[in-house]
């Protein structure tokens, strides 16, 4: 896997317009509360969409056909979009043992080329106890050229504990 | 790639509840009209999952521990939404060569296990003509044994025709 995808450390926001921010504090991040913020690098490769393409029975030619994608209107390969967002159920799931997916939206807004370095993040918006566990909404997005938003959405998330597991290896 | 999935002939809807049902004619689907239905089934195996965690890099132990999704309160080894949603693009993509996805929402109400037929359905919302090319949105579910929807939500696609590509062989 040509991938350099590594984990980057869990971060405060840094902006102060959310609703949320009053539930953030500067602690070390320990235990997940509205506002933090977890992201993940990727770089992805022909070698990924072909292995996507394998798996899923999906043969759409725009991602392997350089000249039928220039055609379409993009400067190189786009990479296939749910390829690029199942970045956020990882993202979840490494740092949440257990994390269980039960929505997502996903608003594709710019391509992602092969070789783009991607990075993930998901931002708690929304922390529900329900019994023993966690609802937990997340605002998700993924940024190309750390500043250019590539996908929006939203993902939501049964947890069953708060508790973040860090992650510091490559993975 | 052990899945038995096959695709399934195109058909009309077969209920009247849709506000889109006066577009539809019983004429053979060359081209698509809002209230046509698309659908492929689909299998996912142990082995699929494993190469869907190769990919991703998401090794949630939920889809490879059967005690560990035992304990969690899954029935069997639950295979992954994202995996599962995979199937939207591709039949999209399958009927309409060159399509680009631009939307989608996940709903997953029920969890599909490893060995579950599963059939994923789009059906042509609405159809909006921009310049040369589509816009189409469609409402989009996984159904398991036939009437239960495991998956529900939305796709939007730019499709460069809607002349509706026949697809009767494996894939």
């Amino acid at each position: 896997m040509p991938s350099t995808a590594t984990v980057m450390k869990l971060k405060r926001p840094l902006w102060n317009s959310i609703s949320t921010m009053k539930y953030c504090s500067s602690s070390a991040l320990d235990v997940l509360r509205p506002g933090d913020i977890l992201k993940q690098p990727r770089i992805f490769s022909i070698s990924d969409i072909t292995e996507y393409s394998k798996l899923t029975h999906d043969s759409n030619p725009l991602h392997f056909d350089l000249e039928l994608a220039r055609n379409a209107g993009f400067t190189d390969i786009p990479v296939p979009g749910m390829l690029v967002a199942s970045l956020f159920p990882r993202i979840i799931a490494s740092h949440f043992v257990r994390a269980v997916y039960v929505k997502q939206t996903l608003d594709f807004r710019s391509p992602v080329f092969v070789g783009d370095k991607i990075v993930g993040e998901v931002q708690a918006s929304n922390i529900r106890q329900i019994k023993q566990k966690f609802l937990v909404k997340f605002m998700t997005r993924c940024f190309k050229c750390d500043d250019n938003v590539v996908i929006s959405g939203e993902a939501t998330a049964i947890l069953p504990t708060l508790a973040v597991k860090l992650v510091n290896n490559h993975d």
